[in-house]
């Protein structure tokens, strides 16, 4: 299941609206067969990419998926169908396909007379590649990831305005690796001001970028025309409105956001409760001053902060990345 | 060698001028026969805890002491006479004594033929139960540690100065723990203002105080007589000043000094170079507003940042620890 995940890793933000998905046949005795992940909308499913590669080997093989095979016509046929054609004896999966239309797959399977187990690593995978793919189908709306650097004393540059770097080429480079893999990047105006961001995924580990993604620049002031945002790196969209609800209903047909504006636009994101995930780069540095990584988020007493829950903790180079969800 | 540790960290606090040391006796087949650490002021040296409770299963068998054995007659005789006095065979260390005075015993042990082994484990002896000692043996100065809580973004309390409690129980826990295993605790008026702490070390975990650590509060107003931290559960001293160094001469008899002070004298020690380890405990929450953990520490550029390194993470219940050590 490990490998399949990391296949389901290497699509995150080429398949959407169909979910990253990563598919390992094993033949009979065991060995890896065939890998595969899924292809951009319209090419085929993982299980039919592991297939094909493992081709004779299947038969009384495993398929080892990420999600539970799809058991109807979309645009392409049930994967049920292939698993079945190829002769497989087993399927083991994660997450259970929450999508109604899709459903229904590990029953038919079962009642084909196969092994079937489901749940194997289950939270791993809604909580790693199918995170914002479950969670646009849970709730309608895209996945909201609030990113930022700071230093140890919470702030995101030092009193002269000054910010590079806070964190290191190693953390820079994991930032870099994760908008490639999302659909669009949000800034506020205050950002394009302040940094001149070119807000591009340019990451240095190899990781090839299929596609750049969306650039969104929030506020009611005009940008200079010459703004690295506006430049032919990638598509941009200006959204005049401060409201957030009203900057997600025009990215409503996306799954994976980063937001990356500075203290006022992600204070009123966060006071909104439309952040899904905080992903913090914290660099062991003491910088003081007023420039600090959030201003008001609306909280007059401790009683009313706003709690979340420390998901995942890693060191990164001399960094820290701390990765937190609601409480 | 963890064992031995152990004991050194159940003494720590309480053994000053002393180093806190731990020493665990195997006899000839390896198995643990005695364990012990440094006694007050006056009393045996670890080894010789160790030796006493082995008895004679000492003969023939190994000591492993967290420091190298003294060689001079202090307030006690040589610890190396009564290892040799007791027949072991091998002895092994993990930190060199550095005081020049109590040097020398592995030498004498490895003259009298005893097999010898320095060096094991050596970091986390010097990074742990011996930082504080060997910090000012190397200085001349006490070893300061500033403790703070905050929110993620950098918050000690909400808008309206509440802060109880942005920390878990469990991290609050681990305070009191270490409040215990230290010679002071330093706080500013502001704080006494701001919190009437009473800054007594009162762990829940079991832990016993044998003396609760020196209250120091520094400043130059007068805090009201009623102040919990004036109350009959420690003894307190004022110091009438707001210079980092001048409060350091004061207390310069100390080994182990625990700095709680708000942002400004927080900001006042960083600014002089006079903290020697930050802990920080993080809570998974946002509070935004203008209560910073850390006002300024006179950095006005990033090319200005005070570079530290994160020696330590941990999660800590629901919260994070970090232990940071001067780049």
């Amino acid at each position: 299941m490990r490998a399949a995940i990391a296949q389901a890793e290497k699509v995150k933000g080429n398949t959407y609206p169909n979910p990253p998905v990563g598919a390992v046949i094993l033949d009979a005795d065991g060995r890896i067969a065939g890998v595969g992940s899924t292809q951009p909308v319209g090419g085929a499913h993982a299980e039919i990419v592991a297939l094909r590669r493992a081709a004779g080997l299947a038969a009384g093989g495993t398929a080892v998926v990420t999600l539970e095979p799809c058991n109807h016509h979309g645009r392409t046929p049930p994967c049920v169908d292939a698993l079945l054609a190829a002769g497989v004896s087993a399927v083991v999966y994660a997450v259970a396909d929450p999508n109604p239309e899709a459903a229904g797959g590990a029953a038919s399977l079962l009642e084909a007379g196969l092994e079937v187990t489901g749940g194997v690593l289950a939270d791993e995978v809604a909580g790693g590649p199918l995170r914002e793919w479950l969670h646009r189908l849970r709730t309608g709306r895209p996945h909201v990831t609030w990113k930022f650097g700071a230093s140890i004393d919470g702030r995101s540059a030092a009193a002269d305005g000054s910010s590079k770097w806070i964190t290191s080429p190693t953390a820079r480079a994991d930032v870099h690796r994760r908008r490639a893999a999302a659909e669009a990047i949000i800034v506020g105006t205050g950002t394009v001001f302040a940094d001149d961001p070119t807000l591009t995924a340019r990451p240095t580990d190899g990781t090839e970028v299929g596609r750049q993604p969306l650039r969104v620049v929030v506020g009611q002031r005009d940008i200079a025309a010459d703004s690295r945002v506006l430049n032919d790196d990638a598509p941009t969209m200006m959204i005049r409105t401060h409201d957030p609800a009203e900057v997600l209903r025009a990215l409503g047909d996306r799954t994976d956001i980063i937001l990356e504006g500075g203290p006022t636009l992600a204070g009123a994101f966060l006071r909104a409760g439309l952040v899904d995930r905080i992903l913090g780069y914290i660099a062991p540095m003491l910088l003081g001053g007023p420039i600090t990584v959030l201003d008001s988020v609306g909280v007059r007493g401790i009683g009313d902060a706003l709690r979340w829950r420390f998901d995942q903790v890693d060191r990164i180079g001399p960094d820290l990345l701390v990765s937190l969800v609601p409480e």
